[in-house]
């Protein structure tokens, strides 16, 4: 797999983790070694892990959790470290998101994300004619 | 200067170029040679070099172009890429913002930006007693 690939990988697994409310995934994709922050939407900035991992436990057992699907990721690698910028498309509305990862243990873990609110994501091709019917 | 302190410092530059509104230092900080990207707070991300300075142009332009002071940077550097974490004070409110970098031709240059919505942040020891000024 070239790294673009299991950079991509990393990230599906991300937003699996989060779309299946699965915290054991959820904890497993971010790095043990390095330390890791994250932004969630209008939050103030979480810069250690043991408050990052209580922010995921607080919005994935949350009943009223939102669904998440990730689109349009772009991938950037730079050796050791890469990032991912995508939308993401919520029941409620559409947020675009950073997300960084390093080479950890031989996998490409999550170091950072940060979320915001966004615009709907440029269609692709198949709903092109019908971008209200997801919006609305 | 260690690379801690030059990630800051090209940071720093960064928010000084837009905060004089210098066009010309704005395009300087962003790399050459690597891609860059950029999401303004509720924008679809900018994934073009020239999409990105065609925003600052507009941003810096604007006679109603905000103030901006960046506050409580967090810094981590990973060989020849680095991020910075940190707050901005606006004149109408605050943001948080993520912005990469790369050693490019032996400086750091912004690769990556976002900014979103945020609570106003920590205060620092000598404002803790009068956050309402600067928010009101």
């Amino acid at each position: 797999m070239s790294e673009h690939a299991a950079v991509l990988f990393a990230n599906d697994a991300f937003y699996l983790a989060f779309a299946t409310r699965d915290l054991e995934a959820m904890d497993a994709i971010w790095a043990l070694e390095t330390p890791v922050s994250c932004i969630h939407p209008g939050w103030e900035p979480l810069l250690d892990r043991d408050e990052v991992m209580e922010s995921w436990e607080a919005i994935l057992t949350n009943p009223s959790a939102t669904n998440v699907t990730p689109k349009n990721p772009t991938v950037h690698v730079f050796g050791e470290v890469a990032y991912v910028i995508c939308s993401e498309i919520l029941d409620q509305g559409f947020l675009v998101a950073t997300n960084l990862f390093v080479h950890e243990g031989g996998q490409w873990k999550i170091i950072h994300h940060q979320a915001g609110a966004a615009p709907p994501p440029e269609a692709e091709e198949e709903d092109e004619n019908d971008p209200g019917d997801t919006i609305q």
